[in-house]
């Protein structure tokens, strides 16, 4: 019991809680927080490219087992009709009388890794335990001596550690959690683990249609992305589309001694940085024709509580280390819920050691368009494609040949990739309601209530292929590297997790 | 007799000679041209980067060894006094009663690489013969079945195979021509191979300096960088100046999730595009204050040499599949005789599959900066960070803490590398004029007159440090990547070289 006291001050966010349950959940997660973090390191050995079929399947094998140890039933892979590499591992606990179902949505699978631009003592899917960030230069944690109460601020290191393995894991464990207590759920439990959510879910809708009788449900609870920076629980309604393409310009044929043909012989990348520069006015406005067009304006209920939210522009300006965003005019919350055009990277040659005096053959860009509620994905790229073609380039979907480069002075190769609309719920239907009063007195807080989060889940499906609705419950740290080099999760927020969602599943529908 | 003939003919640059040495030496560089090959294929499978010091130094070990089994005397290594990590490799043969010495300068390191961009089939420290250009699907040759007979169109690519391995090699080469049938020169020869030159030959001051007595010389025959793109040979009378600048700009401290944070927090990738695209106009001429301000004009007689280099732009463009240049007014002879900018990389994040939807850390791009005669290296990078200034960048040579971060909305980190001055040697001065007449007496052919050449080499530092006159002449085939990936000489190209290099060593001063 002193365990389980000490683990409730020390996890600052893990309130007293008024349920009964809870108390019970809260020790069985002090007790055993140990073996949930060595499942959790185990399971981010693995590599979980979607697109890298082996280690997916020994991701999805992973989870087939784990989740039938822990007495979750009917548990299978969900595969799409059309192709059988990339599955979603489902499983489920029904219980006998009850009219209401959730469906618990997290994903095993991740983004890409540049393993040279982690830190030197990191290694993408080594995890390890650190006692804080490591760019403070905090120290290794040996697995054996990790405990809470002793690292209150650890943090686990590797690629998926915060998205989207701890809200696998944290749902698991929160499940076992009921189990193990002898808690009885007073709804259906619904388990969804996709495995190419990174790669724009390009199956997702195949999966959901084939399977739509088994995955009937009140709501989908997705579990994935951060709280907010204030620190603070968050409820999300909504999330933006998402598309990405890639545009490659062209010079000389072949590589060119920058001394011999330099200023002659057109340069790629000069080419590409007009081209790019050419898509953002001086106040960070995308001037694309038609960007915005399409925008459905927010209505009075998500106007409310976007000015709610607490304005967290300076801190995180603070903390990210620049005194000048990209939008001047207009603050982060408000910014995320406009269209955006992020360049994710650009390649030309080599910089640094490996620069060498050189005409480059190509240039590549690779771009991503956020998308809001009223815009369409693959208009927005044509409008993007519209305005290279605007600025003087023959476009085409492959490597030009001979009688191209020699009719065109410019020209791009543009590969668009399959992407997505942006969804919302809303927030004013009884079994949101019900959830956002279940958590915020099982947790003794007010939560932050977002229309709409900047990043992008391919929520869109739900709605349209099982009239379903989905929100968002994340429980990964705000600077938890998402995406990039060092992602980590902290461990005091998995724990948090695995209570909130355990809580979550023991939702009384007739309270 | 009949192998020498054939040679004769395959090698269509190898006239009939007038001379009867030159026959001589053909037939020997016929009998004996798969050892040759041989021998510089075991020379490019060592790595040569300069800054990779055990390497170069295995490099120069071979050179001393090689040049010591080939009769050449007095072989030593020439060091910097203020370091001994990149030494010139030095031999000579003297003639007794010779007033005429010419040193023979070639460079046995290379530029970096980067393995991933050469053709599958290649690696760059691994040579191969391959029956014509790889990028059309010629195959490999097996060194065994190697003969220039068979294969006139044969290439050996690798890193250095041309820039300037083939050169050290060539010279090597020629020296035991001469020696190995009996013909005995009327001057004295000296041998100078720098290991530096790729990375800008930071100490050849210091070991020419160093070193004045013993390189004493009426002129410096530089063999490095390609022929004229006619496929004519040419004589290269000065050489641009070259200075290159790295610049970092700066985003979030840490790399942001594009959905989260995108258009809010400042893309450096946007940042870099922007800051590179100011630097030129739509006519490709560079924007930045005072860039050409400097520059000393062409005096009648190179104008008059310049007027009689055959026309390659359209040839040359046809060749490199672009159809428009980026210097739209002025044509490739006149383009290489001003100063230029080339951006010879950038990197932002990651383009193609390994891009990740994030908002990275930094962006950076080299910049290579050519100059000609009457502009200053150090000044012109000066005029490059004023530009970059009134862009509205903070300029730093460190990355930007805490103070500076909050202080300045656009910072950028300049690293300025060391470069040099443009250099001309007058071609109507006597040992000019008389190598000119022996060259084209000897190949019966005229040859191209550069003024200047695009490319760089320090010669500066000869003018400077030796009052000695350089002159380049080129063996290399100017389609050889030299730079860039799958780098490559053209076989007969080299055995030619070896010709025409004996032809000067064996230079009549009195004739």
């Amino acid at each position: 019991m002193k365990k389980s006291f000490l683990l409730g001050c020390m996890l600052l966010t893990l309130q007293i809680l008024v349920y009964a349950q809870s108390s019970k959940i809260d020790h069985y997660i002090s007790t055993n927080h140990k073996t949930m973090l060595r499942e959790l390191m185990h399971f981010l050995r693995m590599p979980n490219q979607a697109k890298d079929s082996a280690n997916i399947h020994q991701n999805a094998e992973f989870l087939l087992n784990d989740m039938r140890k822990r007495g979750i039933q009917h548990v299978q892979l969900l595969n799409a009709p059309s192709q059988k590499r990339t599955p979603a591992v489902y499983g489920e606990y029904l219980t006998p009388g009850a009219t209401t179902t959730l469906v618990f949505y997290a994903h095993y699978d991740g983004q890409p890794v540049s393993p040279e631009k982690w830190h030197t003592s990191l290694k993408p899917f080594e995890p390890v335990l650190i006692n804080g960030k490591i760019e403070t230069g905090a120290k290794t944690i040996a697995a054996e001596e990790m405990d809470i109460m002793r690292y209150p601020d650890a943090r686990i290191y590797a690629r998926s550690s915060s998205d989207d393995k701890s809200g696998v894991m944290a749902l698991l464990n929160a499940f076992s959690a009921l189990r193990e207590t002898g808690l009885s759920p007073a709804i259906n439990i619904k388990f969804f683990f996709e495995g190419e959510e990174e790669a724009g879910s390009p199956h997702l809708e195949e999966i959901l249609s084939a399977h739509r009788s088994l995955l009937q449900s009140d709501a989908w609870i997705i579990c994935d992305g951060p709280i907010h920076q204030t620190g603070r629980n968050q409820l999300v309604f909504g999330v933006r589309g998402d598309a990405n393409m890639e545009i490659t310009v062209y010079g000389p044929r072949r590589p060119l001694h920058s001394g011999h043909y330099g200023n002659w012989a057109p340069n790629p990348g000069l080419l590409l940085v007009e081209l790019l520069a050419s898509m953002k006015n001086e106040k960070g406005f995308v001037t694309i024709k038609g960007f915005y067009d399409d925008v459905l304006a927010l209505n009075d209920k998500e106007k409310e509580a976007l000015a709610k939210i607490p304005a967290v522009d300076s801190m995180m300006m603070r903390e990210l280390g620049f005194m000048q965003p990209e939008m001047q005019d207009v603050g982060l919350s408000m910014a995320v819920n406009l269209p955006s055009l992020n360049i994710n990277g650009i390649e030309s040659g080599k910089a640094g050691s490996a620069a060498a005096n050189v005409i480059p053959v190509s240039a590549s860009a690779v771009l991503d368009l956020r998308l809001v509620k009223g815009v369409d994905w693959k208009k927005q790229q044509e409008r993007v494609v519209q305005h290279i073609r605007d600025q003087g380039f023959f476009i085409t979907d492959r490597d030009p040949d001979e009688q191209i480069r020699l009719t065109h002075p410019r020209i791009a190769k543009i590969r668009l990739e399959k992407g997505y609309n942006a969804q919302k719920t809303d927030m004013q239907i009884p079994i949101m309601q019900k959830l956002i009063h279940t958590i915020q007195k099982a947790t003794g807080k007010e939560w932050v209530l977002q229309p709409g989060l900047g990043g992008s889940l391919p929520l869109y499906v739900f709605e349209q292929v099982l009239n379903a609705y989905p929100v968002t419950l994340p429980i990964a740290n705000h600077d938890n590297n998402q995406h990039a080099e060092n992602e980590n999760i902290l461990v005091k927020r998995f724990l948090e997790g695995i209570s909130i969602l355990a809580t979550v599943m023991m939702l009384q529908p007739n309270q």
